[in-house]
């Protein structure tokens, strides 16, 4: 486990994997976990993630992905995938997974059901499907930051196909629709990106204080 | 620092917090250097944050995020904007920025620029803005993922009027549109959330595993 400060400053997005290193169980299982405990509004988690190990599969994905290295040299292929609909269904479930968690009746949670459906009806289904994707994107912060923690390599990766992702990924069946992915491993030693400086706005350009 | 998973065990989206406690400068600046050095697409971090301290206009935010009481009991209230339009002249100084890191010419970045303009320029000013926001969101997971590390109280929130908070800022101007905020501190005693389990879908329902 690397010093915060120093683990991102380690960190850079991986071109070249060493494809002969895999996680192990024990790494693999930090990083969904960490996904698993980021937060999401209300606790909804709208999202599924795809973990990809198979062979025939990264190949296709690459395909799918402009060819890029990463995809078949890195340890694991791990895409983000956010619902298309925030329905009732959807809110349903977590009331029922809420109610489990706190011994709680599902329906002394009526009012909490309600707002959160109040909530979601009063938005378009193109803004649903963009917060539920923002939701995403905090569980890859929390899996990208965990992984520079851990000495993990991490690439995250927004240039794919999505439609053609979703096809090979069945995630159209699932009313999910793919929207970044991560893969991860460890660098390898050709990567030349390694070596060159980070490039970030200063603290002046990025934060505004009002003291 | 915390081991991580008892870190994201220990964490909550925090309700109330202790108002006489402060984050020292050393930890303040551990935050604010892990949303700086998060990654973002190509690096371009098309995105601004916001430090609130300053007593009134915390009261201001608070009327305009419905009276939640961490806008003024949290010892910072930190807003993340996206740019509204990613233009050239974005793209632009952060070639300027790529050049002066890496003590590069920005001639020799210009097929760097020109893929990035050619991608942007194929998006709707709608489409940029959504894809700013999300890399603003991984800022904020790193945020997130980085207070908990250092043990200390963190609750993102997306209930408040953003064009509220756009004008009490002047991000208006700025060409900045406030997408989400992460109030900072320590949690109070009192907080009755503390306490309540953790609700999260199981492996099995979030992941999917090609193996």
């Amino acid at each position: 486990m690397k010093e915060i400060h120093e683990a991102y400053a380690w960190r850079y997005a991986t071109k070249r994997f060493d494809a002969t290193r895999k996680l192990s169980k024990e790494q693999l299982d930090k990083l969904l976990s960490a996904a698993q405990m980021a937060p999401s509004s209300y606790g909804l988690q709208p999202f599924e993630i795809m973990v990809v190990e198979k062979d025939d599969l990264r190949k296709q994905l690459q395909e799918a992905a402009y060819g890029q290295p990463q995809l078949t040299e890195a340890s694991h292929v791990i895409v983000f995938a956010a619902n298309k609909k925030v329905h009732e269904a959807l809110i349903d479930s977590f009331v029922q997974r809420v109610a489990k968690t706190r011994g709680q009746s599902t329906e002394s949670l009526q009012d909490f059901r309600n707002m959160m459906v109040g909530s979601v009806s009063g938005k378009t289904e193109q803004e649903r499907f963009q917060w539920a994707a923002r939701q995403a994107y905090i569980a890859l912060g929390f899996l990208l930051s965990t992984a520079a923690i851990e000495g993990i390599d991490a690439c995250p990766m927004e240039g794919f196909n999505n439609a053609e992702f979703d096809k090979l990924l069945n995630l159209e069946q699932k009313g999910l629709h793919s929207v970044v992915m991560a893969t991860v491993g460890f660098r390898s030693t050709d990567d030349k990106y390694a070596a060159l400086s980070k490039v970030r706005k200063t603290v002046d350009e990025l934060y505004t204080f009002y003291k």
